[in-house]
């Protein structure tokens, strides 16, 4: 054993001392981005088919290398490679496994590459696969919830503003709000796909390649849009992982703000809903809780991608170019946050499914907080009052009922007519909620016709989608 | 006077008391949101000519309704509208200005519309129309910088990873770095600017219009590319302002990157560039001083659209649907964040313009930090070696070097050959930086040629963009 | 007019051409930090007689300028003062004013001094003074709370878990937990108060005064408990404006929580309270609309902190020593963090006094979610049953009573009995909620007595703040 | 086997269906609150005494929950115990083992207490603890940084402000401003701590204990300063994560400052610092490269906590009291803050040791960017000019200098009494940087012999911290 024999072999010529064991451990980080190891072996595969066809390295070199990784690729997935903390990172695991492996020809696979272009290249790759599954989770998720939209595109329930009873809306528009949460979701994070396939590979570690490797030809087999633009650029560039972590956050706060919903629902004073058992836990004190423990969680959660996007935009402020050590933090808060995309929406559209409406307690309340009276106000204009008079004066009426104790439509004619004339025997028909319903069949209304075609387009959208 | 007074008058009608002063003070948004006149007002006057093809109002109410609308308009750009803080809003203020100029016919202007509708129409038409201004400041800078590039194609300089000496690499491919950063700005906000330009109008409160308004007519007329979809969705939805503000925070980051590297390159230790004197400011103590203040106000200013940010997620978390008073906070951070971006956009344009390159120091440093060692290990590879093999190889001739304090090209070809005895007299071809330089043609790369290359597509690209 | 016209002419020596006008006012912070006009004055009053006393100036230099700065004061309060954007910020402008009437002994008053030093003397002067005010107002907050839990230190309501019945709690209980954590804000805010009391001033640039001051005089004299240890950190900290933020932000997470009860609470669902006209809005459409605008107003501000916390951060974030430009942007995020206590603290405790519960309905709830279920698994503890056994058993219970759509309390005796033997008709006295209550009488439990005991000594500790 | 086989024992009563698998997945914690298990089973042996104490359970009882749990307690420390995702948590983990071991008296155990007091006193105590050894690690970095500073209190180098050379300092006293830093975060987490150091258990699910435990005796043996005031309070109270992650953000921003200075001494433009070899590590490309990747990584960790703060507070706002199961996100946040600080400042620590100024280079700068321009103003000042014309003479001089590419002090006397006749040949002395630093003597200034009072008296304060 020489005295390097802690000093990466891989890039250790000019250094004479061991690497600080702490040193090591610290910065380190194949725990993490071994994560990666398919999309660095396809990534390199591709590589060395660049750098034979430019003649860098010979045909015969280029199989040995392609068999080598693939043989590595399959260790790996049997859970049979070891990874080795002393390599760092996945890259030099993997380097290292093939010159095991192979020998001679394995040195010459990082000729013209650097780390620094690899793992952008890695990141990238992964990032884009694992957006393809996250659209294709939000697909399920929006299908799930229109199935149950169309069951209840017909359900009565009071529409709150400011948590207030406000107007009736059916439960099946209310559903459909949500879906157009994730219909943004869904196009964003394929925007953020868009723009993460960009080939950095062949920018060498800032200023380019010079084994004249067609960068063009290597985006066409990794699947990439096309290569990168400028060198430096392509190992300084992290937006992506904003980019993608701001998708993710957004796509936290609509469950946030779904399950803050769920959560309401199903307290007791609402009992608007119930969730499935499977979805709730008891108390380890009180014997009679069945709480929803799984809507909280989604609730919570969401502080997690919103965390993960403070970090990266923390992480890359003043950063000058081009590569900067800082930088191996990115994959703590994109992984994190990737992993959090998934297990959310997963468990989210099982726990979706299973929601039962209650739907008489939705319709009971459609009996308080006066909630026609936006129609009332709409009945007056209909015999000739302006709008804001006829608000003005649907207030005052309002005050009344409430002075009585009473609910609008519980008021008697004659009360009425005495604080506006124009209130005729009719006024009670437009006081019933499920008619206020069926007017508002504007585009996005809430009238059961309207919320029916919307879910029609939705289906055949869906439908589009090649998922 | 009533006992009404300080009620508002606009939806007071069910009120007994009076508003808390303190109350009215801390709720009133009109000192914000006044800047939305402009589109409020242009919202009332589509949505007017709306009510009247729908047969709710006649065409001499329309014609009132948009002449006052205009005059008060007028009335607000020549500063001589009185905004009271009684009236809560923009909305209220307008409104109620139109009646006191017009009377009834004001009255019948908000039939059917909320202010939770109206205020999400003037939101995103304003952002759509800030994101028009920002997209003419980036291309602008883009300009400046492709054309500072174009004068430096050919420039020598080190280019640095980890703040290390790394390669050489030329000034304008640095430069074109930045503009690349610039450029998926560029594209970030157009694609926020398409997501914003939905028309919540006719929306209503939450439920949807009950008066047959054409509402596809109405974005159209507005310069939105379509109505909204869901009704309660329209007015719970703030993700594009949480957009905006993710691309402005990326912005952000990249002007605090450049402006870091400016800062640096500004010391006397680098001494890479003279920043000009319109752009520095002295000390109140050192009489010397010429510190780079703006460049550090854009490198620091970087924190503020990353905090407003945080705030709008933190807002939207956990909310309900649909419309609640929290979301008046949007307006804080959005506004704050348009002027951030304008503002910034708008200085760092200016300075780049003015910034001198000390080329004798860029290219004197490139004599320092073994910058060609990466050109000795491919040399080595021409002469046949392993490209792993020649980089332990090339280490260790500079460690040899360090030892000598030489660089590595100051060593004899005695000193060389005895390390490896493939090198021969031709080495000191390649250990020249401005031959490592004409190289790096791959796509992307530093060399000169290939940095035109790109300055031609890039002038191509602008040129193209309508604004 | 000199070609210096306008650059500044106190610091301006050395440099040759004008600013640039944009660059003047992207940079100038006047409309910002004028707000530290008084302690600015006061600082440099204090400096200057230290000077005096180091024997610098004379004592009629001192007389000058104490007289001088006393009148700029005076004329600033009054609104006379005018702030001119190109002497830059508010030290300069009140430099200059002072130059210009006394004449020469103002331009020794900078004598030794910085800007770095005064503006840090200046901010955490005036935050000292800002954290006063709030101290004051959280105290006046927690009194307000305690004289509500007082009144209904006896009334019983449901308390929740996961928004869910648990068990039964007072009012009174209820909102002594909101002075806790008000008590946490409170002692919080005297740390940094505490931390942020160490003077900068005599620090100069960065490395210290040369004049001889007395440096634990001046912070004698202006209310600061000692002078600061080492120059350079004094120039480049703002750790206090971090803390401050940090204990806004907990601040704001507690309104955030107390309000999001008051919402939920005057919910139809809830009906729990009634919130005063006075602090409610109407609809601009729906005519029967009470929000809790100001309550929501106070759940979403709490947004503001959080991003001003994060601004900072990630504005001191990688920030070499000493004094960077990029500090200017502190005063934002702190005056915003500061104006968003006082406001919000003031208008909070305004309403909170005017707060009605709705005891009917607290104590009705009381009958649901079969909310003695704890009781009845300790009633069989109490029957030498281990608690665990205990817990299956009353779950089991519930259960029954669920298939039966009845409340605990509403099984017959013989049900009991049959699913337990140990059951007798005692029981029913451990079902009553109001039962329940008196038996939490450990310290900080629910129990009348304890609630009221807890509220004395409270009381207590308020009385003994010197505010 | 039966139905209720996956329904979790110690609370499924109610419950009839199973859970479902990915729901119990999702929701498990037990993969990390299972670092909790030594402050889970010390509070559960706490709480047997006292139940014991007050009669509930058996001394015989309590005789085996201790055996049974110090066994358990082993197990876990020897890897051997079995973790169960079924059981969700640490403490049902636990609870379930200690009913396996020891039968009937584990059933016992849970009396009158709930998971919500368990946890939140769980997560206090590991706090606490983890912050004695944070304390402990600052007290040593602030040793070592101590001794440098007394290694090189008169080695001279620029000091900068805006990263433009400003007045000479000595290294030493560089040095003392970052151990303010550390003297600060060395009080706060103090702070934290005291504010952690309040008992929870005893408030049982959100009411209070009826069993007439003796809770502020609980307090004492555990460690804690005394029990809580509210126990609602207690169970929805995470303060004191904000705090410690605040405490954590500041440690991060004070480390990503002095990383960032020692990534700028140490690139060759710099060359102040040499880091040992041991911390830094090579390219894989560039066979030269010495990167400063420790600490570039100590820079970007900073964004780590910032990170989690955000998550933390992001949780917290606009939850209801009392418990809601989105609190347990607070360990994901809490945990990887704790990781961060110990293992950053670990690093930090070691690294610190084996820094190597270079004092020549150091020295040589200080002839750089007129650096005694300062001295220049105050000697006309001590000639009887006022500081403000002494400014401005002095900045005509510079560019008088910098006309002729000369320094301050290589301009002649003739050229300097040219421009100001009060200069005489002594001018020179003042000229000289080290004559500068040892002017500045007032408290905390750079003067070698004001350094070393600073190093003693930090020398004094650390000896006498009881670690």
């Amino acid at each position: 054993m020489n005295s390097n024999d802690k000093t990466n072999p891989l890039w250790g010529g000019r250094f004479k001392g061991k690497a600080d064991e702490t040193a090591l451990k610290f910065s380190a980080s194949v725990d993490l981005d071994k994560r990666l190891y398919k999309e660095d072996i396809e990534g390199s595969i591709v590589y060395a088919m660049a750098l034979k066809e430019a003649k860098v390295i010979t045909q015969k070199d280029y199989s040995q290398i392609k068999k080598g990784l693939l043989a590595i690729s399959k260790s790996i997935e049997n859970g049979k490679f070891h990874w080795d903390v002393n390599l760092e990172d996945v890259h030099m695991n993997i380097e290292s496994a093939l010159q095991k492996k192979i020998g001679k020809a394995a040195k010459k696979l990082h000729t013209g590459r650097s780390r620094n272009d690899q793992v952008a290249t890695d990141l990238r790759l992964f990032l884009m696969r694992k957006i393809d599954l996250i659209l294709h989770e939000i697909s399920s998720t929006q299908k799930r919830i229109t199935k149950l939209a169309k069951k209840y595109h017909e359900a009565i329930m009071p529409g709150l503003t400011h948590t207030q009873i406000a107007q009736p809306i059916t439960f099946g528009h209310h559903l459909l709000a949500w879906n157009e949460m994730l219909e943004r979701d869904y196009s964003r994070f394929k925007e953020v796909r868009k723009r993460a396939s960009i080939l950095p590979l062949g920018s060498s570690a800032l200023s380019g390649n010079s084994y004249g490797l067609d960068r063009e030809k290597m985006a066409k087999r990794l699947g990439f849009d096309s290569a990168s633009n400028n060198s430096m650029d392509s190992v300084s560039d992290r937006d992506y992982v904003v980019e993608f972590l701001s998708a993710a956050s957004l796509l936290g706060i609509h469950l946030s703000r779904i399950n803050e919903e769920l959560i309401l629902w199903s307290s007791s004073q609402f009992n608007y809903i119930e969730l499935s058992e499977e979805f709730c836990t008891g108390s380890s004190i009180m014997p009679q809780k069945k709480n929803p423990d799984i809507a909280e969680l989604l609730r919570g959660g969401s502080s997690k991608p919103i965390s993960y996007l403070m970090g990266i935009l923390s992480l890359m402020k003043n950063l000058p170019l081009s590569y900067n050590r800082d930088l191996q933090e990115d994959k703590h808060f994109l992984f994190n946050g990737i992993d959090y995309c998934l297990s959310s929406l997963e468990i989210f559209s099982l726990m979706i499914q299973s929601l039962k409406p209650n739907l008489n307690q939705m319709k009971n309340d459609c009996e308080k907080g006066h909630i026609t009276a936006t129609e009332l106000a709409d009945y007056l204009v209909s015999k000739g009052m302006a709008f804001r008079a006829a608000h003005k004066k649907t207030g005052e009426i309002v005050a009344d009922a409430d002075n009585e104790n009473l609910q609008l439509h519980e008021l008697s004619l004659d009360k009425l007519k005495k604080r506006c004339k124009l209130i005729e025997e009719d006024v009670f028909e437009c006081l019933i909620p499920e008619n206020a319903l069926k007017l508002r069949d504007s585009k996005g209304g809430t009238s059961p016709k309207e919320v029916l075609k919307q879910i029609k387009r939705i289906e055949r959208d869906l439908k589009k989608r090649a998922i």
